[in-house]
C-alpha cells in the first residue's frame, strides 16, 4: 500500500569512536525511505540544494522510492555534523546548516495525496501540519519530532498530536515534552493529547509501544558493535511503517510485529555509516534478524509463531 | 530444593524523591531471602551486631527462612545510608559502616552444607571462596558482586568466576570488570573465565542472560513509580534462584523462566521501602505480574505458554 514520507534529505558528517564519514547521504526522510523500501514502495517528499549529489539517491530510486516529490531549490543543502563518544546513545551536534531546508514548504504532488499511510518525519511542526492539510484521509498518520521543536514549537507540536494516530519519539524527548521522568506517565500524557499509539524509542535499550490499555516492549538487538547510531530512529520508523503499509493492517497485533520489524531495521542502520547497510541487506538478512529478535524474548529460545 | 544464601543483613537509611526511611531492614542476604522465600525454603547465613532488631526478621522466619546460620557478633550492625535522585538507576552512597560485617567469617552450619542451590550474595570475594570451601557439590552455584570488589579484589573475583556456574551483575559492573563498554563483549569475556551463564541487570532497562550460544532478554516491568530501587538486584537474584530451586531444573529453558520470575520480584521490591512489599505480595500477585511480563513481549498481547 502507498506510503508517503515527508522529511529531511541531508548531507551528514559524522565522527564515531570507530571512524569518520564526510558529507554522506543522511536525513530523516532518507533513512526512513531506505528502510521502508524493503517492504513497500515509498513516496519521498523533501528538498535538497542545487549542490546535492542526487546521483547518490539513485540506489533508493532503484529500490522503489519515488523521488518525484524531491524538490531541488537553489542554495545549499541541509548539512549536519555530529559526533558520538563512548556513550553511543548521545549525539553531540557540532554544526547544523539548514540551507534550503530553512525555507522548505512541502508540496505534496497530486499523485501522492491519496497515500494510505503517511509518516511525518522530524521536521518543523508547522510543516507537518501543512502536509496533513494536503493529504486526504490516510488510514494511518504517524509522526516523529525532536528536542528543538519541543523547546521552540511546543504549542504547534501539541496541536499536531491531535491530528496523528501514532507518534515515535525517544525517551529523552518524551520526558522533555511531558515533564514526567516516568515513561509510563509520559506516554499516558501524550495519549491524552490524541494519538492512539505512542512508541518510545530507548536506543540500545529497546522500544516501548503504549496504547491506552497495553504496553508492548521490543528489546534492541544486542550488537557487538554499534558503528554509527545516526538514523537508527528513522530506520526504525521506516521498518515499522513499511511493514504496516505492506500488510495493510492497522491492528494493535500487527503493530507489535511492526515494532519488531522496525527494531530490526534500526539494528541494521547502525552497523555502517549512512544508509549503506540498509541498502545492502536483503530479505533473507531481515528474516534472520527478525527470527533472532523473537528468540531473544522467547521462553523456549525459539521464535514465536 | 534446599537453597543457601550467604550475604549481608543490614540496616538501611534511604532517601528517594518520594520519601525517606531510617534504619530499615536491608542487606543483600535479606532481600534475597525475602524474595526467594516465595518459592522455596531458604537458609540464610550472615552476621548482625548485638544492636540488630532481630525481631524484625521474624516475618522472614515465618515465611520459611531458616535463620539458624545468622550469627550475632558483639559490636555494631552493618549500616548503609544512601540517596537516589531523579535518576533512580544510580544510588549515591552517603555512608557505609561495616561494623561486625568487617570481621565476618561465614561459618556454614553442618546442616546447610549439602544445600543443592547456593547463592553468594554481594560480599568480599574471599568470603565467597570461603563459603564454597565449606559446601559439597551444589547443583548450581551463583554469585553477585559490586564495584568495590572489582576495584580492590579483582584477582580474587576473577578466580571466583572459575568456581561459579552463574554470575549476576549490573551493566556498569560488567563494563568495569571487563573493560568493555559493549555488553555482548563483556559477557563473552566473563563466560571465558568459567561461568556457563552471565546475567547482566540493567535496572529499569531489563536483564540479559548470556550463554556461550544464546542471549535471552527480559524487560523490566514498566512501573508508574519506582519508589525505592534498593535491593532490586538481590530480589531479582532471589526470584531467579528461588524458582530454579523450587523447580529443581537447571536447563537453560528453565533459567529463561527464572529470569522472568526474578524480574517480577525485582519489580515488587522497588514499590516500597525495605522488604515491605516482598513480604506483602502473595502467589496471586506474583502470578499476575509474571503474566504481565509475558504479555509485554508477546506478539499477540497474550502470555507465552
Amino acid at each position: 500500500m502507498s506510503l508517503l514520507v515527508v522529511g529531511s534529505v541531508a548531507l551528514d558528517s559524522v565522527e564515531t569512536p570507530f571512524g569518520t564519514a564526510d558529507e554522506v547521504v543522511g536525513g530523516s526522510g532518507t533513512f526512513f525511505a531506505a528502510s521502508a523500501s524493503h517492504y513497500t514502495p515509498v513516496r519521498l517528499v523533501g528538498v535538497v540544494g542545487s549542490d546535492y549529489p542526487v546521483e547518490r539517491l539513485q540506489p533508493l530510486a532503484a529500490r522503489g522510492v519515488d523521488l518525484s516529490g524531491l524538490e531541488t531549490a537553489s542554495g545549499e543543502s541541509f548539512r549536519w555534523r555530529g559526533r558520538y563518544r563512548h556513550d553511543l546513545n548521545v549525539a553531540e551536534t557540532l554544526e547544523t546548516r539548514l540551507g534550503v531546508f530553512a525555507g522548505f514548504e512541502p508540496k505534496i504532488p497530486a499523485s501522492f495525496r491519496e497515500s494510505k499511510y503517511v509518516f511525518l518525519a522530524n521536521i518543523h511542526p508547522a510543516l507537518q501540519h501543512a502536509v496533513l492539510d494536503q493529504v486526504s484521509r490516510p488510514a494511518l498518520v504517524a509522526c516523529d519530532t525532536m528536542n528543538l521543536w519541543i523547546e521552540t514549537q511546543r504549542n504547534e507540536l501539541v496541536r499536531l498530536l491531535g491530528r496523528v494516530d501514532l507518534i515515535t519519539l525517544n525517551d529523552g524527548e518524551a520526558r522533555q515534552l511531558t515533564g514526567s521522568p516516568n515513561l509510563l506517565k509520559a506516554a499516558r500524557w501524550i495519549l491524552d493529547q490524541g494519538p492512539k499509539y505512542v512508541i518510545i524509542k530507548k536506543g540500545e535499550h529497546g522500544a516501548l509501544m503504549f496504547t491506552g490499555a497495553s504496553v508492548f516492549f521490543a528489546p534492541a538487538y544486542p550488537l557487538e558493535q554499534i558503528f554509527d547510531p545516526t538514523g537508527a530512529g528513522d530506520s526504525f520508523a521506516g521498518g515499522f511503517m513499511g511493514w504496516v503499509a505492506k500488510t495493510d493492517d492497522v491492528s494493535e497485533r500487527n503493530f507489535r510485529r511492526a515494532v519488531v520489524y522496525g527494531s530490526a531495521m534500526g539494528s541494521f542502520a547502525v552497523e555502517r555509516f549512512s544508509i549503506d547497510r540498509l541498502l545492502e541487506v536483503g530479505q533473507d538478512d531481515i528474516a534472520a534478524r527478525v527470527k533472532d529478535f523473537h528468540a531473544l524474548v522467547s521462553l523456549d529460545g525459539a521464535p514465536q509463531a
